[in-house]
């Protein structure tokens, strides 16, 4: 699959620097704003970037591993999850209502029937979920291309039809133990340093979940050089592939993506391999709690945003870091100029 | 003055806690989002805290000593930026307008003449800023205490129109120089280590600025034990006065504090001083660049909510940190209980 996205150039960066230093405070004194600011300027190469409600996609899926003890929780939590979503009670739904963003939940291979729901989109590569990864690989390479492609083409008819802010979480019951065998296997981040306790491990389920994903990486066996596709199809899961579709066919369209945390960054890891000019396109909205997006991070050279410690996913991260992303095009869009407002400073 | 601050009881901790801990997330996997609902249910001693709009008071005021070459700019900028936000064009109008605050602009000794404002509050104690610290005491006695009185007040008077929540902001040329000698005195850290660049100057000007503040030091030849009052008058600024008096009047009356950066974090530890229990009121909303702010938090024992390399004040840290603290109470009030999503998680 070709996916034809755009490296950004640096055209307008002196500009969006002036009217940025230009603006009635001394230059640099809002720090990570100003970045947002002119990121998102270079993004929509334009000096008034449009602010439009944003986009949120949370794709749920379940993992064949997760019977092994890879996570602290049953299986069946994910789809008690995506009900939860589709009913507004979880995080996200209350995040995104305080902060006025658009929720869609995404069917990517829960492993239960939910009929046809309001506010759910049906894209279920597999209604069993992923294989479990211990035993033979999580997908075949038709069930990738497939979530990659709906993915993108998800995401596409949400910017084609006038998103220009897009937002990535997740649920599944398992995930942070395939992200970490896609971050290990991506980046080279050594295993025990990517694998934490996911939503609630304690020490010795940490020790075991540490152990059994040493066990798949000896049984998939992959060569160094192995593909982004050859990992993703070994560790799953279907909505981490989706999700990586998803960034990759919004980036093509030009939105500003909105990276949540560990699992997100995993699809934004794998997707930078499919085609790396989507980094231009990102912002990395909160650094978890979960050990190994330290690694990923710096592996994309990103600064997160916010650092409070979340470790929770479904983009809550991205949902509360919405606001400062907010406030910065506001700050280039509506905030007074030195000259307009009758002010000379020294230090500029 | 006598302020009569209840320190909070922890009676509703634990129930806080479980409710908290029954949401459908894993336990403590919202990290800080967390603690700040725990915080605002204890200030409010409720398990539904009230979430009302939020009421941001900017002080300004001019100091003496800004002629002398601690500050950047001209001490013009003052007046020239409280007109800029009562023109609604500053930083702070477009962080309060983006996140819904009311914004209100205390003038506690501009040196200049505004006439009656509508959104600007007089509450002028000298019309000619504080004296040059440099010279002498940059205030009275007189002038500390009605400057104290003044601010509480105005904090008595929104809490009782039923303000939950006090942000708190300043604009004064000159006053990270005057934050920095109150923060030297009040808790110790050396000059060297609290004394930064303000909004502006280079390298040349932060050593002239660390000589004349290490002479202003010299000069007040304060005993060891010097209280908070002689502090203040040595060193003002009237803002920096009236902002404690403030926190003090809204902490009084039961309102959740909002501390912006280093100025008013100087305040906070200022009023901190006249009445320990008012840090149980407190958050600490972001870090700023200005060097002696990790003094501060640390003496204060307070971690902040965001870290984005911001150095501007105005309140604008904790407007932009507000929506974190609204989704942390929307979290508390809105997002579905385990039982009633029919959920049941192993790890708690």
């Amino acid at each position: 699959m070709k996916f034809d996205i755009l490296p950004l150039s640096g055209a307008l960066d002196a500009d969006l620097r002036r009217l940025i230093d230009n603006k009635t405070k001394p230059a640099g004194s809002l720090g990570q704003i100003e970045d947002i600011a002119l990121r998102v300027g270079r993004i929509q190469q334009t000096l008034t970037p449009e602010l439009s409600v944003p986009r949120f996609l949370v794709f749920a899926a379940d993992h064949g591993a997760s019977v092994a003890g890879i996570s602290a929780e049953p299986r069946d939590v994910t789809w008690r999850m995506v009900e939860n979503f589709l009913s507004g009670g979880a995080a996200i739904n209350v995040f995104a209502r305080a902060n006025a963003i658009e929720l869609s939940i995404v069917d990517a291979g829960v492993a239960h029937e939910f009929g046809v729901r309001e506010k759910l989109i049906d894209a279920k590569i597999n209604a069993l979920g992923t294989r479990n990864y211990l035993e033979e690989a999580a997908m075949s390479a038709a069930e990738y291309e497939a979530a990659l492609e709906k993915g993108a083409a998800l995401a596409r008819g949400f910017v084609n039809a006038g998103c220009r802010f897009m937002g990535f979480g997740e649920m599944g019951i398992g995930n942070t133990a395939s992200a970490s065998l896609i971050t290990h296997c991506l980046i080279g981040t050594p295993l025990e340093d990517c694998v934490g306790r996911g939503t609630g491990l304690d020490d010795a389920g940490l020790t075991k979940k540490r152990e059994l994903l040493a066990d798949a990486v000896r049984r998939a066996n992959l060569p160094p050089d192995a593909d982004v596709r050859r990992i993703l199809c070994e560790f799953g899961g279907f909505e981490i592939v989706m999700m990586a579709g998803a960034m990759l066919g919004a980036a093509e369209r030009g939105a500003t993506l909105l990276i949540d945390g560990f699992i997100a960054t995993a699809s934004c890891l794998a997707a930078s391999r499919i085609a790396p000019a989507i980094c231009d396109y990102c912002i990395f909205c909160h650094h978890s709690a979960e050990p190994g997006h330290t690694s990923q991070l710096a592996a994309l050279g990103a600064k997160a945003l916010i650092d409070m410690g979340l470790r929770l996913g479904e983009g809550t991260g991205a949902a509360l870091a919405w606001p400062l992303v907010r406030a910065a095009l506001l700050m280039l869009n509506e905030m007074a100029s030195l000259e307009s407002a009758g002010i000379v400073l020294r230090a500029r």
